[in-house]
């Protein structure tokens, strides 16, 4: 059966009334999903995978209407949705996510110990607001609401403008895929428009909000999350510059081949990631620019996601064109409206740490700005000035004294990389997106196996009779899940 | 060797002028701290735990002087805080704190998966906000400092006015053991002062808050960390209700017995404790209130920590007996300054629902408002109306159904309990202190030793160098920590 309520919903534009119509159904599912089972719910994961699936030669097309990103990189990023889905389903199935830990009672303590038993559980309905890059593994059914749904949170997902026809028909094949698979009314509703996105970071029934989007419109919303009068966590990931740091040594072994990578790199998929890498260091009277711009060629313009995105890129490549410090070096910053075409910007260390507020922006399109550095200690320098970035790169040669770079990396990113471009998320369970302030706003990430942690809370159970104990925490471990037991770690027991 | 200047910090009142200095020496601090080894920490824990006890003779009278526990008390609370320190530092060794994940490349998913090893590391330096309370195990040397300094994080402590003396004696002995135990200056601060903790909430270098006392003061703190142009995690234990649910079979088998257990717990230091049982529902008709004014007997005034805290119970009490829907069963509303008297209130399910914002409100001291319900569905409603509260009690015979009862409960609560009364907090893996809003604002605990998690971020090394790389993510493991590897959990090598 499909629940009706879920696809009126999701075909029409709601006023807040039919936001309380979803929250009220929300609210009522999370009485069935906070019991359900963890393979219950990866029935549902894998459930909506399989119809996503099934659907792709009528949704990849739908997508490349709006977001105008081609097929091949729509497909594959169906692929990476749909295979991200059953990640959590076999993650949720594995049990760690639960951190199950068992303390038997010790009276030798101090104080003494009564039997504890702790497991993490699931939030409550949460709001999804998706990205407009990424209309599927950053949207309707992405990362945050497959992440949310596999913890047992009903999920509320404000519909992008940017490709609604798609988020309202993706909606639709969930929720279908959903409620066959048997997951209650309301797990799982789309709504849309802008006053409804507002009420929805402070309707009471919403215990936590997953953002992709600009640093302007999250922080906003973090601010009304922060705001209520019950505080809820806003997951943000914002904005970022993504420093790249090239060595001297690197530069003189293979520039050529750093100045392919780095152009294919940022104007991969119209400059529009929010990987992409904004800045790169490099030894100054390289060159390097000039030379990436030749690596670049004869940039055409590229239909970027919305006009108002390509204006913004527009505007921001003016803002630095006209700055004395930067000159442009390949491209033009006579964009065509609706268009980004690459440009190549260059500037130095000297002028980008005088003026960061100027120079140091994310500016979202196929740009990156060529920053020279005289020595090690400068290039560090702007490093920090960057700040709060999702990666920070280097490119240097094997056996190069990496001492000094790397915890600067490591202090202003969540991902630091070693000889790589920092476009592609690979979805596993060492992967981090998100890093400080403002690339994300809490130590979280939003890809990968550890994003559920995001939506879970946890809860000690004392001196609980066996028979109300969740099975996770019964004494035999039913499930066979890793526990923690008396402060010991024991993997499952299906495993070595 | 001592660090002066946290000495001078620790015993004069600082201006923001000497919060900048403590500000800038734990980002100096930092640098060492966020590079150095497991062992390392556990050493500074140890050792702070060790010359903490060796004070116990010099450090408890001086507490009781200023909060009047009475020593029996006091020596116990010292000695769980030292005990804390040594968890920590064990649980820092075993190493699952940094829940290391290493993915091996996989050119097979989608997208490709290249090397990614994954920790958690130190947010940065981390202000701490003791509990008038407990002015050992949740103040200077307590819970939070213990925690942050586990990860790597240094601390500049916010002394409690309510125990300044004992405060600076604790911040002196604790700052001397980690210098001497080869910790970096700047590691551990106290300063002082209303105006100093205002800013140090806002202090560019401060990088987490851990919090502990009033709805009122930790939500103003808490709305000042998250105004920050770089909002930082708050993680404040504020304001708990705490309610228990006796159910008609366990009041029909073991009246005398509750009412001597609930006597114990509501009146235990005089009643301030934020785990204090402050309604207690039973079934109507049951003068249960009566039998448990007998136990608590002839209330005697006893001092109260401040004369704010017990004007502030003297306040609230009146309020509560002065409500048409409340009677004062037991002891006196006209408390002496200062101190505070054990009370009985007594009200009804129905008075509570129709007025919750004035019967539901935390009245720290020793009280506790006995609510008579109907049946269990309005039992539960009451339940529900309390909300976000630290504990959840139930008190039920063997074998009776629980199964509408323990979801509500653990809705509402952080630790829920059975057959026990929430005052006494164990410190283990399992414990979780903290629950929804307003009795924590996070979704983490503040004891036990998960914590920890409250004062790290994730980062991700993406194709990084073996020599570069942590050892705790290097290939062959040389701490033999626990780690998850290509998705599978590895036990500790010296585990079975």
């Amino acid at each position: 059966m499909t629940d009706q309520s879920v696809l009126i919903a999701a075909t029409r534009t709601p006023v807040p009334a039919e936001l309380d119509v979803a929250a009220s159904a929300a609210r009522r599912a999370f009485a069935t999903t906070v019991a359900s089972t963890s393979a219950e719910r990866a029935a549902w994961l894998r459930a909506a995978a399989d119809a996503l699936d099934a659907h792709r030669d009528e949704l990849v097309p739908l997508a490349d209407e709006e977001a105008h990103l081609g097929t091949a990189r729509l497909t594959g990023e169906l692929a990476r949705t749909t295979a991200q889905l059953r990640l959590f389903a076999d993650a949720v199935l594995e049990g760690s996510y639960l951190e199950a830990t068992v303390d038997h009672p010790d009276a030798t303590t101090t104080p003494p110990r009564p039997d504890l038993r702790r497991l993490l559980r699931p939030l409550g309905p949460v709001a999804v607001f998706g990205a407009s890059n990424f209309p599927f593994a950053f949207s309707v059914a992405g990362g945050d609401t497959a992440s949310a749904l596999a913890t047992g949170c009903p999920v509320i997902v404000k519909n992008h403008p940017a490709h609604a026809r798609l988020g309202r028909r993706t909606a639709e094949i969930v929720a279908a895929a959903l409620a066959d698979a048997g997951a209650p009314d309301g797990v799982f509703t789309l709504v849309e428009g802008y006053e409804t996105g507002v009420a929805l970071v402070q309707h009471p029934e919403i215990r936590a909000v997953g953002f992709t989007g600009s640093l302007h419109g999250g922080r906003a919303l973090f601010d009304l999350a922060s705001s209520r009068p019950d505080p809820i966590p806003f997951y943000g990931e914002l904005s970022a510059v993504n420093p790249v740091l090239i060595t001297t040594a690197a530069l003189d072994a293979r520039a050529d081949e750093l100045a392919t990578g780095l152009a294919g790199s940022f104007t991969q998929g119209a400059g529009q990631f929010c990987t992409n890498p904004g800045l790169v260091l490099v030894p100054a009277g390289s060159a390097f620019a000039e030379r990436l711009a030749d690596a670049v060629g004869q940039a055409s313009p590229v239909p970027m996601l919305t006009d108002g995105i390509a204006s913004a890129f527009a505007a921001g490549l003016g803002a630095l064109a006209g700055h004395a410090g930067v000159r442009v070096v390949g491209g033009t910053t006579e964009q065509q409206p609706g268009s980004g075409s690459a440009v190549v910007l260059a500037s130095t260390a000297t002028a980008v740490i005088a003026d960061p507020g100027a120079l140091l922006v994310e500016c979202f399109g196929p740009s990156t700005l060529v920053v020279e550095y005289a020595d090690l200690d400068e290039a560090l320098d702007v490093v920090r000035a960057v700040g709060g970035s999702l990666t920070a790169s280097v490119h240097a040669e094997p056996g190069e004294d990496l001492s000094r770079i790397v915890p600067v990396l490591t202090e202003v990113a969540g991902r630091v990389l070693f000889g790589g471009w920092p476009t592609g998320v690979a979805v596993s369970w060492a992967q981090q997106h998100g890093g400080p302030y403002p690339s994300s706003t809490g130590a979280h990430t939003s890809v990968g196996m550890t994003a559920m942690r995001r939506f879970q809370r946890p809860v000690a159970f004392q001196d609980a009779p066996e028979e109300v104990l969740p099975d996770e925490l019964k004494e035999h471990n039913p499930l066979g899940i890793p526990r923690r037991v008396d402060g010991v770690l024991v993997p499952p027991v299906s495993a070595e």
